[in-house]
């Protein structure tokens, strides 16, 4: 049977958007297990636009999904019309739209909202026992709506300077879930929720050990699947 | 030695920049043999900007430095600040925005001009005997500066329904070049004037084999630089 799965993007670009090797990476290894892809964006403004030479907003309005289109060749879906029942999978990638557009950790931490239509996609997930997979700083969706869930994103301190925003993972378990520490190449199961995360460029690691990683995450949503 | 390769991208996203999964794989590749990667745009304006889910033009303005700076993370050079001496290679991956923006292929076929700066750094390196790599539509960059050269875009007809661009074959061969046909899991290189390319997403295939097939042109160029 072949595999449906679901990826959701946040945009076009690490700081505003869906970091881009991550996504691309997610639909390298879904595409190299003969999964069936659907990419869905949630049809929203931006919560801004980040010029990326200069790391500092612009006066540009964006639209998530106009721009994830980018990521996904054109073929892509309002995440308002994902049908949970027609998807084995779900997977988030990550970067820092998910922080900003998909929810407001990077304005409110672990005090942030999720975007409602994210927050019942991934019920909708969990209540139907199907596999959801995130990495880098997606994993706090997860943590959020999921109190007590198990995730990773990397490790807790930065002791061998790999992880400068380890305090992420202190964060995460002030919510009541528990951080699991995992290098770049390893991905943490939640066998009872089906939460699969990666730290990938949560960890400050070369490009083809972030892709990597996410081949490990990717292959263990597709186990549950 | 490490080897110091130069990408050169166009913007970002397929219709009106770099194609994004191209030039994600030839930095995922270039990771992973260890190359030390220096990424590199035109400062200048886009030809256009394209609703990548309408596929229209819209009334934006975007700057192709800024916009590549997306898939560099932000790490990314002016074009016209590249020495040539300091590099072992340079790579173009594909997408619209090479023949849009770096040169005017999208409306003038192979009659098109390319930007002074991108065939002075083409000659620069042609001259220095160091490889030029090129993927998807870039090839018709080494078509138009370098007369006579050998290069792939894929195959010269669509017999089987995977080649639908496959007329930039003949227009490449009208300007005196050489068109080798060539599958996307190979690479053309021609080694007389060290140019090696690849097809990529000029054929309809799934992503991990367009994947691998840039991954095969990386290989040549590192070999050859």
């Amino acid at each position: 049977m072949v595999k449906r799965v679901a990826v959701v993007l946040a945009g076009c670009g690490v700081f505003d958007g869906s970091e881009i090797h991550e996504a691309s990476a997610v639909l390298v290894h879904l595409s190299r297990s003969g999964a069936e892809v659907s990419i869905f964006a949630p049809n929203i403004d931006q919560m801004h636009v980040i010029d990326h030479v200069k790391g500092n907003p612009t006066e540009e309005q964006r639209n998530v999904m106009v721009e994830s289109a980018r990521l996904a060749r054109g073929n892509i879906h309002d995440l308002a019309e994902l049908q949970v029942n027609e998807l084995d999978a779900i997977i988030f990638p990550g970067g820092f739209g998910v922080a900003k557009n998909l929810c407001s950790w990077a304005v409110d931490g672990n005090k942030c909202t999720v975007n409602d239509l994210v927050k019942s996609t991934l019920l909708a997930f969990h209540n139907a026992k199907k596999p959801i997979g995130l990495c880098c700083i997606s994993p706090v969706l997860a943590a959020k709506v999921f109190p007590g869930c198990e995730v990773t994103v990397g490790h807790d301190t930065n002791s061998d300077g790999r992880f400068p925003d380890c305090s992420t993972a202190s964060s995460i378990e002030e919510l009541g879930c528990k951080h699991i520490c995992k290098n770049v190449n390893e991905a943490h199961v939640d066998e009872k929720n089906k939460i699969i995360t990666t730290c990938a460029f949560m960890c400050k690691a070369p490009l083809h050990e972030i892709f990597d990683g996410v081949g490990v995450m990717v292959q263990e949503v597709l186990k549950l699947a």
